[in-house]
């Protein structure tokens, strides 16, 4: 999507090889405008996939999940990362591992919000190792749900995330596409 | 806001004097129809404020506050919770009491996104003690910027929080404010 191409070259800034910084439009200050426009994206992409509900993970997907969710006009559900298991009968959980942050968490979902009738499509801002997002998928399935695709903002794909979603048999769609960054500059993979 | 009042009613539930459960529709699943309707009572209601900015505290802050930047077609900024204090000099931090979670956590805004020129409306889910709202005044003023006011979807009237902002000068505005929970019951002031 050149929107987003286009701001991430004029405003991202990569730190080094893997990590880049979208903190002025995306995940500390975000852009309703742009978000609004990849919600649109998002929508228009899936719109036969039969979601009955979108799904991301706190805090920096609910931005452009919620916006899918009012374009799709579907329910939004953000699962929640608890620092550690819960024994609760009402809740899944499921641990994930974030290499960029080096920390664990369980992420977590209440046994109230989905169920065996659902078909989620799940919406985050990056993609990079697919921990955040086969944990999603995992928890999904642990609802008795079944998962429409994957949308996210941005995808590194010079990281595992793609492939192993890919194998995994599920539909992935990024709205840029990071081949390589480096020396401060970002290359997108050709459309 | 009789909407979202007759939401609580329906889909809220007080599991005690203190604790009201909102997580079908506002923070956990979130309702866009619902969410956006209350989005357009802040923007209304804030209109000749002169907000520049709306900011929020990550996670349940997102939804409402996003959603009232898109009516208000103004930037969103979420205060990120950080477990501990990190030596930046691209950062403001301070500290914040969680009262309902017996946590603690700093509370975060990095310097490039808000700045003396700035008048920000806060919008956030609950108001009950004010530590979370207060912690966000006080981050919004460490960047030099002013407060327009504070929009929160829920109100707990009976405890502090909404005191302690009338005292500190801030405008609160609150679309539903319960005066008492008892038996189950969830008792609204008189408008």
């Amino acid at each position: 999507m050149q929107l987003l191409k286009d701001r991430i070259l004029k405003d991202g800034r990569a730190v080094n090889e893997d990590i880049l910084r979208v903190d002025t439009f995306i995940n500390h200050q975000v852009d309703p405008y742009l978000m609004r426009e990849c919600a649109k994206d998002f929508a228009e992409h899936f719109k036969e996939s039969g979601v009955t509900k979108i799904a991301t993970i706190e805090s920096s997907g609910i931005a452009p999940a919620l916006l899918t969710a009012v374009e799709m006009e579907l329910p939004l559900v953000f699962f929640k990362k608890q620092p550690s298991k819960v024994l609760n009968d009402d809740l899944y959980q499921t641990m994930v591992t974030s290499f960029t942050k080096g920390t664990n968490y369980e992420l977590t979902l209440s046994r109230k919000v989905i169920d065996s009738s659902d078909h989620v499509l799940i919406i985050d801002d990056f993609l990079a190792n697919g921990e955040a997002a086969t944990g999603a998928i995992r928890l999904v399935r642990m609802a008795h749900a079944t998962v429409a695709g994957l949308g996210v903002l941005i995808e590194k794909s010079f990281q595992p995330g793609r492939s192993k979603l890919t194998e995994a048999g599920i539909e992935t769609y990024s709205l840029a596409r990071i081949a390589s960054m480096s020396e401060g500059k970002i290359n997108f993979l050709e459309d």
